[in-house]
């Protein structure tokens, strides 16, 4: 058995990000959960807000006002955004903060008003936190104590652009990303728009031109390649709980083939344990992924010219969210990064 | 009381498509069905094979050979594709005949060997049958004994593009579709992948690039812009019975603002029953069309320059097959074209 | 096109029981809708809460206390229970008045208290609200300005039960009740286990020997059978929108063959429209009554002795509500029971 | 790092058994999988049947005939029943075997004629084989080869009646169980009735009266309780992929008030790790037990007198087969039972 000697406390527990986190976290052999919080539910067992999470008998939880922040080495926070940019100052420096919300994600503060309507408090923070898109910014990643993790559209964006960015192969002016998300993606707080008989047999687009991740997709190709970024991005709900699946069009800046294509992401993802490049003819279905770290990407040659179509897959809340965290805190504290995220999909 | 005086047949009547036809013509007040074929299930009542379907004990599934053609004035096909180019032959002329199969929609026959793998037996028909896209082709409806109606995602897809086409302003080589259907898209056969436990909770695109709606969209973008037409077309399987929502991204040759589309698109619609066009700030949803055959379409802003974002649901089945088949015969028949199509969705 | 001369108002239009009710009264021939009323959602169009229910542009939600009741004949509440009971008093005599809730069903003001934790504000008219359970209570129906409309669980049971209960076939003392409904039946209020997260890929029961709708259907089963009643319910959530089914375990009096029940059954509905018997073999289906005023009835032989199954399913918002509300205003208006109600289920 | 020396052999692996139970078996410490076998899909690889089950590239399925039994320690068959009660006698002796299907669960085989239509061709061993419900079985489980595991339904069932039965409590011969199982339960094959178009959205009785695992319920009443048994089964079918709930409707025997049932519960099943008796007020979810070898039960007063109703859920796949049938393994070769099956359920 495994030293659990490694402390950890979650914020923002009461909601799917929170509580997939725990799910993750219970089965990490290095890890303790020390404390557990949620205002809205302070004073409850973990396992009566979620009857599915056993084994947490000793776990209650409490408000943040009235955590020992000492007692842990990491803390995790899966707030609504808007909150944890203010409680973060209170938080005694020399702490690993893993951030799964929008706080500290864009750079210019400027547009957390725009864009998210609040007036950011740690403005001075932004430029210290790592974007935690892991396979990306490694280096960055493991010498921090401030990391925020991409959002779960971000990340399976991004993931699928970076080998394109790298080789400088694709016009950034001039991207189409339709993305479709499971119903989690849309958090447990109860809103009319989200009840099953309102979701269910039906698709929709929303926030069409609108969505927060916009910025922070874009900031993302903007740092990467020295580029104007601009971005169509056209999210759904799909009548699913869990599973996400972006579909991006681009315009390639020179000619390639497919095979020559198919070589730049399988030697940039040659090492990647969670990157998976699908075969030709295989395209991602989301169930594969369900439940696990994991990014199935395929590469689809398109009809209109010099144009390619990449599609990549993953779970909204783990590797768009939980499990992403955690590959963060392996890194970081220098374990191997698959540890506690090596789950096979539930299925069917 | 109408006088339920059209006599109609229906073939391939065991399918979603042909069940889904033969519910509106029950409640259509001019028609009597007057036979039902289903070679599969020839000799069982209609509503063994369909229990929903009440008050039709009278109907018996007969054979397609025993069929006397000659009892009916309206002759519907609903036979998947590859089938009834060769049953036609047989059938005296003078019927008016509704094909709701891909058998008759493209004009060059070698199509059908490259993307249906068949070799067509009609060839000479092909162009005597008139597409039947009712908005678009009314005239030539209304003047014919041959209607091909068009599949379902070209439906969704060219309602939502041809007032863009009239006016000449988009670009035709670059049109990127993203496209979602619900599962009775696929039909009713049995077939592994369409199994309940391998479609709920997961999203995948199918058919990337290869998808059999290509040649007939790109065909008719041809034939009404006399451009060369080349589209992206992905389309996706969404864990639902019904429903399609098609996503279109199109390049403006020229500057237009969104409120001058907007009227583009209002003036093209003005006078129809079936096309909504939505108001700026709502976008569609597939389950306020279901059971339906209306069209809501949206004209979204783009990110991108020059560009613009169309959005069209349709129900797959109603205004994707059935209903604008029916739809077909009331223009070719002189009735209101709205008979027995009034239908409100059923929500939720 | 038939006289549309009955004026008809709805309050508590703005959840699915009230629109499912619209749903319906735009197609009735005979009706038209003078106002709508939904005090949470005053001064919006009615097509804004809904989007599905076209052709009400006309139609603006307005507050109960704002409504002019003298310019209609017949009102329809579908306000959820505990308001009603105190609105009522409000209402000019004389008008038909049609309570799809719970408040004037039960015959014992206390057991409001007991069961719904109010106390009722209209005692004095308990006993001169007629159950309006159609096909049991025609004459009374007929004879009433006052009709409280059965739940919906009590209808599918009782309908299940009365030939039976008619018979003095069946123990009533010990009636098992296992039942089955989609989630629209727990209304349109955001509530958190009610979110497509929290219930799609699960079933649970609710409410297991406390649901609200046991007294009422004590208090039929007393009524019909002089005799005490007593049920073991249990209701179940089931990841569907629509459609309940009831399965009761029945301990039968006396000996009676299954050919024999199924006389007993054949021979009370013979006339019915909206009942049907399935045949031997065949077992119900929720899907084959979606969106129909329909009841399916199966009768099961048991492996125990002296014992039957019966199995009963209707739309929850249908027959289970709106249907059997429009259903019992045609009676009492001396229109034909069917009109309006004759629609086919939508499959798939 | 276990070491991973028990090797074991997975037939009838192409169906949701089979891949289930492989999804367990790549994550238990101590084995590994030698062969896979499926024989209408031999010579595929195990990840193009099954892409979700990453890491298992060299798996590719055989054909039973083909194996090599000599090379493995443990055989566990996941094919339908009808099958392996052939294949079974050309497995050498000294294997441990555990069938998953119904082939060795009945011990008497003119029961296989009647109710499963095949005659059994290895009659002199349905007496050896032991009957793997692990919880009830301990000892005859440590002490054979030769392992039945239970149907899903009976595994629910009967651990929710086994402490009743065994203090006596509860008459045999008047049992009700009304159960609802997610489509998983229904196996791979392509069946029209089970494509997701006529699953989703619909719940319906099926088997009533006449499903396979009747005999199997009633001979483990019998031969626990030596009373007469007699059950009224009546199975659902519900739109979600994997669960089952079974609810048992019961005659007490003698007066007992829910408190002593409680403890009764408790005592039976204090040292149970799989088995948790939920707090009174608390009903079973299946989705709290979803991916996870768990057993909820809940005790619930009933109306009627001298009556109790049992709630039970588990995961068909899991409990209901794959996680029982390796629960059994680890216990038959001494290891801790919980190996390889403390997974957490996967929720939303």
């Amino acid at each position: 058995m495994a030293n659990k000697n490694i402390k950890v406390g979650v914020i923002g527990a009461s909601g799917y990000t929170g509580s997939d986190l725990i799910r993750l976290l219970l089965k990490h052999p290095n890890v303790h959960i020390q404390f557990v919080a949620a205002n809205n539910s302070a004073g409850q067992h973990l396992n009566q807000v979620f009857p599915y999470l056993q084994g947490t008998n000793n776990l209650i939880l409490e408000k943040w006002e009235d955590l020992n922040w000492d007692s842990v080495d990491v803390i995790f926070s899966c707030l609504p955004h808007g909150i944890f940019h203010d409680i973060f100052l209170q938080i005694p420096k020399g702490k690993l903060i893993i951030d799964l919300s929008a706080d500290f994600r864009l750079a210019n503060s400027d547009q957390y008003t725009e864009w998210y309507n609040f007036e950011h408090n740690s403005k001075e923070y932004l430029d210290k936190f790592v974007y935690g898109l892991t396979e990306i910014n490694r280096e960055l990643i493991k010498n921090t104590n401030f990391i925020s993790c991409p959002g779960c559209y971000p990340t399976a964006t991004l993931l699928g652009l970076h080998p394109l960015l790298t080789e400088d192969l694709i016009t950034t002016d001039e991207i189409i990303i339709d993305a479709k998300s499971g119903v989690s993606g849309a958090g447990r707080s109860p809103k009319r728009e989200l009840l099953f008989s309102e979701v269910s047999e039906s698709i929709r687009p929303y926030n069409a031109m609108g969505h927060r991740h916009i910025p922070e997709i874009e900031q993302q190709i903007q740092n990467y390649s020295n580029n104007n970024a601009r971005i169509n991005f056209i999210p759904h709900l799909v009548p699913m709980n869990r599973g996400e699946l972006v579909v991006s069009h681009l315009k390639l800046k020179k000619k390639i083939g497919n095979s020559d294509l198919r070589k730049v992401f399988d030697k940039f993802y040659q090492d990647e344990t969670f990157v998976e490049i699908l075969n030709d003819s295989k395209l991602p279905n989301t169930i594969d992924v369900r439940g696990t770290n994991n990014c199935h990407i395929a590469i689809c040659p398109s009809r209109i010219k010099d144009s390619i179509v990449i599609m990549s897959s993953i779970d909204n809340l783990v590797k768009g969210s939980s499990g992403q965290a955690i590959q963060n805190m392996n890194l970081n504290l220098r374990l191997d990064e698959k540890v506690g995220l090596t789950n096979i999909s539930l299925f069917p």
